[in-house]
C-alpha cells in the first residue's frame, strides 16, 4: 500500500467510523474526535532534550535535574531489589538487562503520578521497580530467536546472546514475577486495598489485555499486503498494536495515581495521558528507526522495515506520522490541564521528552 | 556415578552436614532430620488411587467425590477466568493447555488449606486459578525447544506444536499475569492485606526463589557427571532443583491458608506441608518416567533419561527413590497433625494420591 497523504481526510472517516467501539480498540477511539492540529515545522520538534520544551507550563523546570535524580533514585532500586544471589545465572541474565541502562521512563512516570496526586514518591517506588522490571521482561522475550530475534538491546548484545534462549526465557519470566512480588512485599504508605488495585493495573498492562496482545497482532501482521481500500482496517490494527504494546507506559502512570491516593476521576484522567503517550513513544520509535543508525539507537535500527513491520511510516508516510505524533502531545497535554502546574511540569516535561528524544 | 545404595548411611551423612543452612537449599533440610522410616513392600503404596488410603485420619471420606466436586469447580471458574476473546489467538493458545485436563492437584490443594483453617472456599477460588494458571505457564514454556523440546503434554501435541514458539512464548506470559490479575480483581471475602501477602506468595513460587529458580539448575545439570565423591553435593543440588521446581504445591496451600485466615503458626505449617508433598510429587514423576510408557503417563516418557537429567532414580536408584517418597509421605502427614481430622481428610487423601498415581 502506499502511504496515505491526506491524513485529515482518513481521520476524518477514522472518527465517524469510530464512533462505534471497535473491538480491537476498547476506550483508545476518543483521541481520535479531537481534530488534527495545523500543520508544525517537525525538526524542530524533533530537536534535543535540551531544546526549550513547549506545552510545559513551569518553564523554568529543570527537566535534566529532574530526570538524574529520579533515575538515580530507581537505579539503586532496582539495584537492591534484584540482588545477585544463587542460582547466579539467572540473577546474572536478570541484572544484566534490567541495569543495562534504558532512559527509565516509565518509572520516571509512575513517581511524577504519584507526586502529582500528593503522594509521597517513596510509596511508588516499589511499583516504579516493578514497570521497569516487566518492561524489561518484554524486551527480553520480544527479541527472543522466535520473537523479533534481535542482537542489539540498551547498546549490548541481547541477552540470549549472552545467556542462550533458555535462561533468557526463564529470565523475562522470573522478572514478571519479580516485578509483583516487589510491589505485594515493599509497598509502604498505602492501604492495601490501593496496593491490591494497584497490582491489578500492573497486571492487567503487560498481560493478554496489554503487552502481550500487542505483541501477538505485531508478529501476526508482519508482511501483511496492504490496500488502500482497508486504510481504516489496518489503521485500526495498527492503533491496537502500538497501543497495547505500549500499555505499560500507562500502566506506570495509573499505579503512580492509584498509590498517591489519586480520585478516581484523577487516576482516569492520567490513565488518558499514559495512554496517549504511550503511544507518542511509539509513533516516535517507528520514526526513529527509519531516520537513524543502530550506533545512534543503541539498537538495531531499520528492523521493522527488514522485518515488514506494520508501522506508523508505512501506513502513513513519515511526515504525517510526525504530525500525528504532535496532535498525540497536544492531546496529552489535554489531560493535564487541571492540575496544579507546577506539579504537573514533571509529567509537561515528560511528554516532550517522549516526543524529541534522539533514540 | 552408580546409584547410591546406602541410603541410610549417606541421609545420616546429609543431616548432620545440613545442621548449617545451605544457600542451595533455604529451610528445607530439617526435613531430612526426620529418621528414614523402616522399609515398606512399595507395590503396595504404588497401587490405584482406590485403594484404602493408608495414614487417612478419616477412612471413610470419600476422596473420589470430593476430587470429582472440586476438580468441576476449579475448570468452571478457569474457563470463565480466560474467556475467548481478541486478540483470538493468544487466548486460544492460553485456552489450550489450561484446559486441557491436568489433575489439579494445585487448586484443589489451595481450595482444602483454605477450608482447613476455617476459611470458606469461594474465597480461596480465584487463588486456585492462579496456581493453576502458573502451574500451566511454566509447562508451556518448560516445553519449548529451547527448553525440554517436549511434543506431548497432557496427552495432546504441546502448545509450541500447534501455535508456533512466538505465540507460546507470549501465551505463557499472559497467563502468569493473568495469575495475579485474577488474585487482585475477583478474590471475595478476605481482607486486602491477606490478598497482597497470597499475591506476594504467588509471586515467590513461580519466580527466582522458586520454579525458574528450579528450571535453570535443571536445565544447567543436565548430562552432569557425578562421581561418588560428590553425592551430598549431588543430592543437594537434586533437591534444590526439585524442590524448586514444585514450589507452586507450597504456593497453592499457603495461599489458600492465608486466604482462609490461618494463623501464621498454621501457615507455616502448611508451608512445609506444601513443600513435602512437592518434593514427593517430583520423586513419583521421576520414577514413573522410568517405568511408564507415554500412553499411560499422557506425555513423553524417559525424556529425563533421554536428556540425562538429574532425577532421584538416577542419584538413589529406583528402590531408594521409593524409599524417599515414603519418608516424605510420613513427613508430610506429620505436619497435619494437630488440625481437626475430619477437616484435614481431604489434604491426608491428596498426599495418598500423590503418591500412587500411576500418570
Amino acid at each position: 500500500m502506499s502511504s496515505v497523504n491526506n491524513l485529515g481526510t482518513l481521520l476524518a472517516r477514522l472518527t465517524s467510523m469510530l464512533n462505534t467501539r471497535s473491538p480491537l480498540i476498547p476506550c483508545f477511539h476518543t483521541l481520535r474526535t479531537v481534530p488534527v492540529s495545523p500543520k508544525r515545522e517537525w525538526p524542530k520538534l524533533f530537536s534535543s532534550v535540551n531544546s526549550t520544551l513547549p506545552f510545559s507550563s513551569a518553564p523554568n523546570f529543570d527537566f535534566k535535574a529532574y530526570m538524574l535524580d529520579k533515575i538515580n533514585t530507581v537505579n539503586r532500586a532496582l539495584d537492591a531489589a534484584v540482588a545477585l544471589r544463587e542460582p547466579r545465572k539467572l540473577h546474572e541474565a536478570m541484572r544484566y538487562t534490567l541495569l543495562a541502562g534504558g532512559k527509565r521512563i516509565r518509572p520516571v512516570l509512575c513517581l511524577a503520578a504519584c507526586s502529582l496526586v500528593g503522594g509521597s514518591e517513596a510509596t511508588a517506588i516499589p511499583a516504579a521497580c516493578a514497570v521497569e522490571m516487566i518492561h524489561t521482561m518484554s524486551l527480553i522475550h520480544d527479541d527472543l530467536p522466535c520473537m523479533d530475534n534481535d542482537d542489539l538491546r540498551r547498546g549490548k548484545p541481547t541477552s540470549h546472546k549472552i545467556f542462550g534462549e533458555h535462561v533468557a526465557v526463564l529470565a523475562g519470566d522470573a522478572l514478571l514475577a519479580l516485578a509483583f512480588e516487589h510491589v505485594a512485599a515493599s509497598t509502604e504508605g498505602a492501604y492495601a486495598a490501593r496496593v491490591v488495585r494497584a497490582i491489578g493495573e500492573l497486571a492487567k498492562c503487560i498481560g493478554a489485555e496489554g503487552v502481550m496482545a500487542g505483541q501477538v497482532v505485531d508478529v501476526n501482521s508482519e508482511g501483511l499486503t496492504l490496500s488502500m481500500s482497508d486504510e481504516v482496517a489496518v489503521l485500526e490494527r495498527l492503533e491496537f498494536i502500538h497501543v497495547h504494546k505500549t500499555a505499560v507506559v500507562e500502566g506506570a502512570v495509573v499505579m503512580g495515581a492509584i498509590l498517591g491516593g489519586g480520585s478516581d476521576e484523577e487516576i482516569e484522567r492520567l490513565r488518558m495521558f499514559g495512554r496517549c503517550i504511550g503511544l507518542l513513544g511509539q509513533v516516535v520509535d517507528d520514526v526513529l528507526d527509519v531516520t537513524k543508525s543502530s550506533e545512534e539507537l543503541g539498537k538495531t535500527a531499520k528492523k521493522d522495515l527488514v522485518a515488514d513491520k506494520l508501522t506508523y511510516p508505512k501506513v502513513l508516510g513519515i511526515h504525517e506520522s510526525k504530525e500525528f505524533a504532535h496532535k498525540l502531545v497536544h492531546d496529552a497535554n489535554k489531560m493535564l490541564a487541571g492540575f496544579h502546574p507546577p506539579k504537573a511540569a514533571p509529567l509537561f516535561a515528560l511528554t516532550n521528552y517522549i516526543a524529541y528524544r534522539q533514540n
